[in-house]
């Protein structure tokens, strides 16, 4: 599964040829799996500098460089969310016999958009693969960037069944996992599980910009954790957090709620339930962590997790990944601790808690440290 | 580093006989840290059953079975938040020779607690190992628990020189890495790095409780992180939170403007300005997110990474980083990303940014499929 990338690849379920407007990382990886699989692909971008990048590095050919394209079957709309609407427009009058497609990660306000402009909603499907990443621009590209990651396809209430089979095929020919929606359920989707830990993300990261570096040099790994999105590009969150403004507030004015409940509790420990408060709080946040799907998008599972000493040298962490391996536990999870000041790892392994114990005496009669 | 569990240790600094009251996950590691290094040490807990698992599992000998004990030189109070003060001004009442250290997460509070009930400041120094985990109970005790993890030690303000080695020696015996700081400023700094990212998560996770598990299931690597420590144990935060209530507050109100802020401005996403603003919030998520310290309490130190597909089975991981070592590049983190409906893995690997495209080039060559 590692070492495919030699293996001749099934034949693509997607006609081209394929036009994609918008050679970012997103366009230009569209084209380069399309590539791949031998599709003919044609790239235009706003800069001619990307679009000859993206030329370059395999995406397909340049409309400037290598025009004039044949008439497309499907055009790819992969411009930045707050022109989606409009190029969407404009391919349907221009191509009156393509499929047209969109993946901006807002839905509803690109359909609104391409209604009011009078576009053919019987040509267009909105969708959204969900493989975002902070780096961008076509040199970020990668064939294989949508490989077992979710793409959203959104019926735009009148698109064609040919229309939604083009979109489908799009999807599965780069490796993703297919979901059905329509735009609302989409955003108010991506307004809770993706826009909405962003915000608190950040608002949790810009705490930090006055704290003294020798107070974050005590930082865990939850503090880590929880702000490591907080790096992403604020351009680009701008449109998503814009475009998709109504859920994410719904979603905001919630956690005020909770917020202002907390800080009026926090403000009068002592009082009477405070403390009950405090703990349903908690609470509440237990319940609803529980209830993310654990790997592979299977049920939640929890998996029971044992801590190993590692020297920070090259090799090391494979060799107990060998030796996991040799005693024939599968790994549900790895995870890297920082080791504030010393030289040291801790690797936090997690597997099915019926093997934790049978893991940890192997690993100890190996002269592992378990730490805990 | 990893397989030195057989080595002969350093000869502790630690002097016993060793009284540890509270004989719980932090209570028993310390325990079982000393008896290690062959240090007298004694166990109080005020449940029998806590107190003799923990004398099962090696950590010490209970007061109970095995008393009476001798005279201690040292006491460790590692009870519950809201009895660590009165404990501790017991043991420097009963214990008129001993210096008495207590490792409750929260400092001004037990401080302050001890100085009301007439405490001796001279022999009492309040720490605290920064090595909590969800898991609790003495079963769950580890003696490596403290391994390169910092632990603050807070003078009292009249903490005599004796007391402040006795704390010193017993943090070093176990491993840990020393942080002086007094209470205030430690209350302080845990506020932000520790219990913030705590409220901030359980607050997100809390809207997930009626979200429907097929859209959790579109849920990436960023919800999981945001999320991962809002599954921690109510009771214990309750008591972190009412103790350190002040700091914690100050930060929340910080946090309920911008949010404010932001809210106001997503009500309003068209209005000449409200760009500027959202950005703002973003991008002062990336300035405070950029100070975290990197590995090993260094100045932080952007890596570079790239994305490798791994198959899903015991092994694949393993021999990727078996390569990484035998190409000679030094892995600086490791993530695992999980993959909704596929058997397959995606491992983000990050290095030095000098040796990413080298790495890349060799990965390539050998058949791995870089993702990313």
């Amino acid at each position: 599964m590692t070492q495919t990338s030699s293996a001749r690849p099934a034949p693509a379920a997607t006609a081209g040829p394929v036009l994609v407007v918008g050679a970012g990382l997103l366009g230009a990886s569209i084209g380069l799996g399309l590539r791949h699989l031998g599709v003919d692909v044609w790239l235009q971008d706003a800069s001619p500098t990307a679009e000859a990048v993206a030329q370059d590095i395999g995406a397909g050919r340049s409309c400037r460089a290598a025009g004039p394209a044949p008439e497309p079957a499907l055009v790819v709309v992969a411009t930045p969310p707050d022109v989606t609407a409009r190029t969407v427009a404009e391919a349907l009058e221009r191509h009156p016999g393509a499929v047209v497609l969109d993946i901006a990660s807002v839905k509803e306000a690109v359909l609104e958009g391409v209604r009011e402009l009078g576009g053919d909603l019987t040509r267009y499907v909105g969708t959204h693969p969900m493989a975002g990443r902070e780096r961008s621009g076509p040199v970020a590209a990668r064939g294989e960037l949508f490989t077992s990651m979710p793409w959203v396809v959104c019926d735009s209430g009148r698109s064609s069944p040919a229309a939604l089979a083009a979109a489908k095929n799009l999807a599965v020919d780069l490796g993703a996992t297919v979901t059905f929606m329509d735009a609302r359920e989409h955003d108010a989707t991506v307004a809770l599980i993706s826009h909405l830990p962003q915000v608190m993300s950040s608002l949790l990261a810009s705490r930090l910009q006055d704290t003294p570096l020798h107070h974050l040099s005590l930082a865990g790994q939850g503090l880590r954790d929880t702000t490591r999105i907080a790096a992403s590009d604020p351009h680009l969150w701008v449109q998503i957090l814009a475009a998709n403004a109504e859920p994410v507030v719904a979603s905001l004015h919630g956690v005020r709620q909770d917020l202002d409940r907390l800080i009026a509790t926090l403000e009068g420990p002592e009082a009477p339930g405070a403390r009950l408060d405090i703990a349903q709080l908690i609470a509440e946040g237990n319940a609803g962590q529980a209830r993310i799907p654990g790997k592979h998008g299977g049920a939640p599972r929890a998996f029971a997790s044992l801590t190993v000493l590692v020297g920070d040298v090259p090799g090391q962490l494979a060799r107990l990944l060998t030796e996991i391996g040799e005693i024939g536990v599968n790994l549900e999870d790895l995870r890297l601790e920082h080791s504030p000041g010393q030289p040291v790892g801790l690797a936090e392994v997690s597997v099915l808690p019926n093997r934790r114990k049978e893991l940890v005496e192997a690993l100890q009669e190996r002269g592992w440290k378990v730490v805990q």
